[in-house]
């Protein structure tokens, strides 16, 4: 086995970096360090069983270079492909960015899998495809999928891209679309929010929206952990499954007072008006796990014990 | 009102534009004439509201340049995006042929759409973004969107950056969901083939697979009629609807015989095996338009009276 994990230097290609050596065999990473960081590869570059390579990969001609410089040390068996532009904002301003760094490095993937032969694709994909559906519960065949994000819109792209690519030459497919992961090495998101703005004012919290924006949360961890089930256990040949924490999850204001009762007690909090954080955020959806749960997999946290453990990792980092 | 249709010179763009001529207003027209031809717009040129730019759409800076004559004549208010890679194998060759024309194409539009504050975008999407479903009905919310040609595939990609510019930027999207569609100008499909093919060896037929695929097949005159009904009827900011003759099809048998009828009278046929005639292809499917019909549309041709009337079209065309 040789594993090749795009956008390896993120936040999720790191802890998988770290949680596939653990398995064996070779792994192999390309990333284009503008969101993720090399200091995320510390722990797992020190194995000699693991390769970095720096590469843009919507640049398919350098691209190429690094496919040719793994396959020739260890042909690659399977490519985990992580790599996207996570600032789903700076997508919306600028259409071009989730062109580029969301879908052109899912077709330059699957145009040198082809050529290299290369039988799977694991794919994180996202809950974003739904769009807003509203109280609808989002199954794995909930349509028409109608994203309102850039991001969304590409990681959809993406998908209908493998899709196509199963029908001739990949063998074997899985896409995961999952929603709101949390844990460290944390960049963006809630909670290193909330975090950091209470470093600045330690005496009150600002949140952005009314607080009653609810959302599942899910931990890397147990995001790695059900990925890696699926890809033991499902039979599709195009295996889509959502992952999620299984349960209602929890809203930003008890986000804000946990944040607020472990990083700054005694804080107070100033909610804002509406429950839409920023254009393209869904503010609420019901997030079926059923398909997951009917091939066996149990969640081991849920969205409060993802946001406990996540905020623990958090204060932890920012204090480093 | 001032309306750009993409990919003008094509078989759908050049019968859209006499039909919105008809209607009043500017029609604009871009294409880049790789498929598309001049002669099919030898009708509409004539007219005094019609003007056309041959332009690649996958160039942006050489697509703006049109955007900006076009727009200096009349402000655009709506684009009918009709362009794309109509030669699905060949997209299925070489996947990077419906990444530039079938999505680039879109992607263009949407960036000069939303700097030239262009409102309304109309999207010729296609059945082919619902994949191999084998007998499941489709319908508007079928999912999962798994589509099995490189065209089925940037179609859907198209669907979904149409869907987030709705949400930033632009005020409402015509999604148009429709399969095998027929008549003239006719450059591709199966009764053009079968007619060239008699041409050729008058007394013999060959038909690639056994005739047992079945399929509904829609008339462009039908398609156009539908697709101004929803224009003028649908409600929804994000119109989606399957566009179809509203029955279960004809198989290729029927079509095989129909053709040897009316262009070579007693000519035998020779059937091949299997019913899935070239990779990509989806053998045979179940199209509802009952989405359509709830918003008060009628059929008026069924695909036997479709392919009745587009060969009796092509047999005229060939022989000119």
């Amino acid at each position: 086995m040789s594993i090749l994990i795009t956008g390896v230097a993120g936040f999720i290609g790191c802890n998988l970096a770290g949680t596939l050596l653990e398995r064996g065999g070779y792994v192999f990473g390309v990333d284009n360090l503008c969101r993720g960081s090399l200091a995320n590869l510390y722990d797992v570059e020190r194995n000699p069983r693991f390769s970095f390579i720096e590469v843009d990969m919507a640049d398919k001609t350098a691209y190429r270079r690094a496919f040719v410089d793994f396959h020739a040390r260890d042909p690659i068996t399977e490519v985990w492909h992580m790599a996207a532009n996570s600032d789903i904002p700076a997508g919306i301003a600028d259409a071009s960015i989730d062109l580029r760094d969301t879908f052109m490095t899912t077709f330059n993937t699957l145009e040198l899998m082809r050529e290299f032969k290369v039988p799977v694709i694991a794919f994180a994909s996202s809950s974003a495809i739904y769009g807003d559906l509203g109280k609808r519960p989002l199954t794995e065949d909930t349509g028409p999928l109608l994203p309102i994000s850039n991001y969304g819109a590409m990681k959809l792209a993406s998908e209908a891209a493998i899709s196509a690519a199963v029908e001739s030459g990949i063998a074997r497919a899985y896409l995961f679309r999952f929603p709101n992961v949390i844990g460290i090495p944390s960049t963006h998101g809630v909670i290193l929010d909330f975090v950091r703005k209470l470093a600045v004012t330690p005496d009150n919290l600002v949140v952005l929206g009314d607080g009653t924006q609810q959302k599942g949360y899910l931990h890397v961890v147990e995001l790695i952990d059900a990925m890696l089930f699926i890809r033991d256990k499902a039979p599709e040949r195009i295996a889509v499954y959502n992952i999620g924490p299984g349960d209602d999850g929890v809203t930003v204001r008890f986000i804000a007072e946990e944040t607020v009762r472990k990083a700054a007690p005694g804080a107070s909090i100033t909610f804002g008006s509406g429950n839409k954080g920023w254009v393209g955020d869904v503010p609420q959806f019901v997030y079926s796990v059923d398909k997951l749960r009917a091939l066996g997999y149990r969640n081991q946290l849920g969205s409060v014990e993802a946001v406990r453990l996540a905020l623990h990792q958090i204060v932890e980092q920012e204090r480093r």
